[in-house]
């Protein structure tokens, strides 16, 4: 493939997806990172800081258009009255960080340009760690979504373009293993659900980016609060 | 239905099914108009006019972040050095008409406003009209398209919302005469692909117009420069 669109969030998975795409198929990436009013702002360093590493092509998408209907939804990650939960990552404690329909919403938009820059694939970082919670990381969304997407486009002169999913079957601790393999910078990306500066080491994602580096056997240097 | 969001671009087809809807379901409607950098702009006055007509809620939700995109495509559209063609609405003339991924782009975003404004349906105007020509207006895509989107807030707490296309089986004659039955101001509504104040009557989609009232026996209002 020699050019993969690819959703860059700045965290962990995402940021491995993007060195392993590289490592495995010299590809020249094109790095979209969505602004979407999320309160883990920081991110977006983390990508920009990501793709430096890389020499990518990186462009953070600002979606101020949907802020104000995002700010009204049940969830914890865009909602200001709505806090977000500490302690593990099972489904009852993370529910409120769903943003409802945020891989649709951004998958297509990628899409949209993965079409117009004639890329051979367009990449996300979904994986199995996340399946019991977030719908739009399972392997049956993932393919009906690149059916639909396909026959969108069917005989409009793009290239064949192909949503791509490479770690949906792996656990977060075997992404940051293949990371290693690859020097990911870890220490660049970012996880942490709240607004901080440093990882809060206590919200739900922090926690289990905690116990991956753990399973993974791989060096933390994060710095948490916590 | 109680509430639904639908796609309005202010044209023909989508001004009926507004009329259409409010008509059949006496729901709530939330009127969504796209400003993806078209030529035809004056057709976003068209879509404000009918929600006023309507008393319908309206957003024009602007897409200022994709326009730079956009412009590179090789659609006439949207791309400032392709000329808009003119002539009958066959597939060879007016292939340069499509603009690549345009209705999951503006399907996906829909989606999450009604997810979050708790809507009973997301409806856009699909027509038979336009198979031929543009992919995302057929029935193959639209199944896929609300089985992906589904699929992608399952169990995430929203409303069974369902994607609806009323008119995805009807010529745009029929719509027009749907149309004239439910006294839809047509005359307020927008075709032209051109960027004029006035329909050019020359475009592929002037002609169209004026040939689907002809077909619809139905008298046709529009102001033509030719």
């Amino acid at each position: 493939m020699k050019k993969i669109t690819l959703i860059l969030s700045g965290g962990l998975d995402s940021s491995t997806l993007a060195f392993w795409l590289k490592y495995k198929y010299n590809s020249e990436l094109v790095c979209l990172t969505f602004d979407y009013g999320q309160k883990q702002v920081k991110e977006l360093d983390s990508a920009t800081k990501i793709t430096q590493v890389l020499k990518a092509e990186h462009h953070i998408i600002d979606l101020s258009f949907i802020k104000k209907f995002l700010k009204l939804a049940n969830s914890s990650l865009v909602n200001d009255n709505i806090t977000v939960p500490h302690g593990e990552y099972t489904k009852q404690n993370m529910q409120s960080t769903v943003v409802p329909n945020r891989n649709s919403l951004m998958l297509s938009i990628a899409w949209t340009i993965a079409c117009i820059n004639n890329s051979d694939a367009l990449a996300y970082g979904a994986h199995s760690g996340d399946h019991y919670l977030y719908p739009d990381t399972r392997p049956e969304y993932f393919t009906a979504l690149n059916t639909a997407l396909k026959l969108g486009v069917k005989d409009v002169g793009t290239t064949e373009l192909d949503l791509i999913a490479p770690f949906i079957n792996f656990s977060k601790s075997q992404i940051i293993l293949e990371g290693s393999k690859l020097n990911v910078p870890f220490e660049l990306t970012w996880t942490c659900y709240e607004g901080g500066t440093i990882h809060c080491g206590e919200c739900g994602a922090c926690i289990s980016r905690k116990k991956s580096f753990i399973e993974g056997h791989v060096e933390d240097k994060t710095i948490y609060k916590v």
